[in-house]
């Protein structure tokens, strides 16, 4: 018999909470660092330096106890693939995060948070009224092929592929991107280009192609890790808009903790109009009960043009296992 | 890595089903004793006394291998909570048991048996035409926050508190309750208040505020275990009606196994009308192949004013795990 | 605590696929040898000779992540259900397999594919327009209880009914079915005969009743392992239509891996017009990594008269756990 590992995040705040151009909810919500889910995932070795493995996770809200991340999620949104490693690299195949995701996650200090990360909010997040955001493609691909190259140095390089699996006309729809990570020492470097015909979880055809793209890092100063990121994206809402968003940030020790900053301005140009800009700071504690558990508190502050602003106030208990 | 524990019920029965009111169905059926369930959970020592916690459950009913108690449950409606305790007590967010689950399953023989305890029968299930459940807030509560006060001798005390989640008008609807119980040698006590502006498990606003309250024991005399509770409830279907439900239980060894009996009787006032009466008595016999493995029959006679009476029959297997 | 085994496969093909009548798709796709799926399963030895035992399994279509053979499947679709063992024999109850299932794949070299195996494409697909698959009741039963005895020498006999769990006027209705197998040294036999009232997974009163029978073998000669499988049912979309299908199949060791080769032939009488014939050849090499991951390849050409013919592709890796 196999070794099964089991793992996932539950994650819950109680918050106040206000987006620009929303209404104030005070609420107990899923997720508030890292969205909660649960997953089982193996590798067997198969000799010749060779390895195979395999991992299915599902968000959940913990809310509600509802699967996904929203109704009409795919059950396993988060993984559904299996994969072959060795010497020449990696491939997987199936459902798995998609080019935007990894990157994004490692250039800012709130991380994979899809409530409080203002880089997050910008390009994953659909909150704000009148916002559209960047990386329209979902932070996972269905029916995708990803070849990673080996590690050489710190760098990895993937190049990742979303067949449509759907009937002719939209047979040969796509998506498409490279992605790379690169880590050494204090510094961490990340980004991606992708292209995307299609959406996702449940694959469509979109009426037009969208791109984005962003690069970023991180080096760790011991006394602060400063983080920086810039990117860019076409063609989202409509074909034609485009926008451009820089963040910045900052993670310093405190106590036994971490202070954490993030502020992420984004330019949206939507075509006829003048553009609007979307500009998010939010500031938080990180304290860690262990490795795996903490305990967080995070106010941001929310902008967009022609909205009225709006502030959140959330503290909430994160448990990795 | 944690260590996750993989836990459930799975409990199958095959019985001749008539509820008051209801014509008489030979199926097989999920959940005869026990609902039938799948979890994971675990707990982590944070030092200091400190622990945190999580557990997600879901429901599933074996006959058609669905998931959740019906169709439109949520998936994890059992259990989607992360939790932190010690000293001061315990604190639990997100999904989770209702104030008056763990109370209702303590003061009868049946225990949390939704098909044949009479006290479930009457407080949580709409078989029966015209019957009107009493707690109608459902068994667990999603957007929850529960304070668990520390063991006091044999008593704790919780208060219960469920957020909306949902948008203006109805930010401010709540559910709230306080739940007790208390253990000390052969004693059992158990008891809860709680009032509810919102449906569950999917929250919606109700249209007026119902609340039930209900209290209970049972004490071991060792030949004889008895049970007893009374409760009562307002303005669940209608803004204006009423109820009472008077239970009374026993559980007696006999052989290798027990026999369980339980009667219960609610006076349902429509408001308008006259009082309508529901009379439900189990007697059964329960055989514990182990700890873990059992297996039960029940016959069970419903009865309810201006309807015809029915008996039910069921011969269960139930392997907990 | 009890000890749960999770189990599961995780298979997954890249290819260009045409069944006879479709066109021609390239895509990724879950399941080319065997259905993807992630299980939770446990005994207990209850002494004497008794087993306690149940087992929840989850199929999953790993290129979206969604849970399922399909929109609409149940959850636990390929197993809910708990069981008791000994002397007796064995009695499952809940959704379990259907009676054509494990004989349908002991009797043909491509095993449960059901994306490639000639016979299994016949008896439970319905790719092709205008054929109607033989095994109407699908691989997996609902409300079912499973009575199988001990193993007589090398022979296994199970009776299988299945509860409708419908109201009045369909309360009746019902599967029933025979299935059996037989296993001696290098010789294996399978067969079932099958009649159904109810469709699954989601059961609901069919127009007419549908019955399906098969017999089938396989020898290993060592140099070839040799199968070879009759059937036929009635019936399926209209009452009077029939349908015989014949398959012979092969398996040679060839270098480290397996040679696979299956031709199944179905002559399919739609009542009033002629017959229709299904011929579907399958050749395939399948290479073994380790005793639970291997890669394979297979080539399947596929006709149906009155339509254009098709031949797949694809190259896959399957990996269980």
């Amino acid at each position: 018999q196999s070794s099964v590992t089991i793992s996932g995040t539950a994650d819950m705040y109680v918050g106040s909470i206000k987006y620009a151009g929303t209404d104030r909810l005070s609420k107990v919500g899923s997720g508030g660092m890292t969205t909660s889910w649960l997953g089982f995932s193996g590798t067997e070795d198969l000799g010749n330096g060779l390895k195979a493995g395999f991992a299915f996770g599902s968000f959940i809200r913990m809310d509600s106890g509802s699967y996904g991340r929203f109704n009409g999620d795919t059950t396993y949104a988060r993984d559904a693939n299996v994969s072959l490693s060795g010497g020449f690299g990696g491939l997987k195949l199936g459902r798995s995060s998609s080019p935007n995701f990894v990157p994004s996650l490692l250039v800012n200090p709130f991380g994979a948070s899809f409530a409080f990360s203002p880089l997050i909010q910008h390009m994953d997040m659909t909150n704000v009224p009148g916002y559209v955001k960047t990386a329209q493609a979902d932070t996972g691909w269905s029916n995708q092929v990803v070849y990673s190259t080996p590690k050489l140095g710190g760098l990895t390089v993937n190049l990742h592929y979303q067949f449509s699996n759907l009937s002719s006309p939209d047979d040969n729809k796509n998506n498409a991107a490279i992605s790379a990570t690169y880590f050494s020492g204090p510094l961490t470097l990340a980004g991606f280009y992708e292209q995307a015909e299609l959406t996702n979880p449940n694959v469509s055809a979109r009426a037009f192609k969208t791109s984005d793209w962003m690069i970023g890092g991180a080096y760790d100063f011991k006394f602060v890790k400063a983080f920086l990121s810039y990117g860019a994206a076409d063609d989202m809402a409509i074909d034609g808009d485009d926008a451009g968003t820089l963040q910045v940030g900052a993670s310093v020790p405190l106590g036994a903790g971490k202070l954490l900053a993030s502020y992420a301005q984004t330019n949206y140009d939507p075509g006829a109009s003048s553009d609007l800009k979307r500009k998010t700071l939010s500031v938080g504690y990180d304290y860690p009960f262990s490795k795996r558990t903490d305990l967080y508190t995070v106010v941001m502050h929310d902008r967009f043009t022609g909205t009225n602003s709006g502030t959140s106030y959330a503290v909430g208990l994160r448990h990795n296992f």
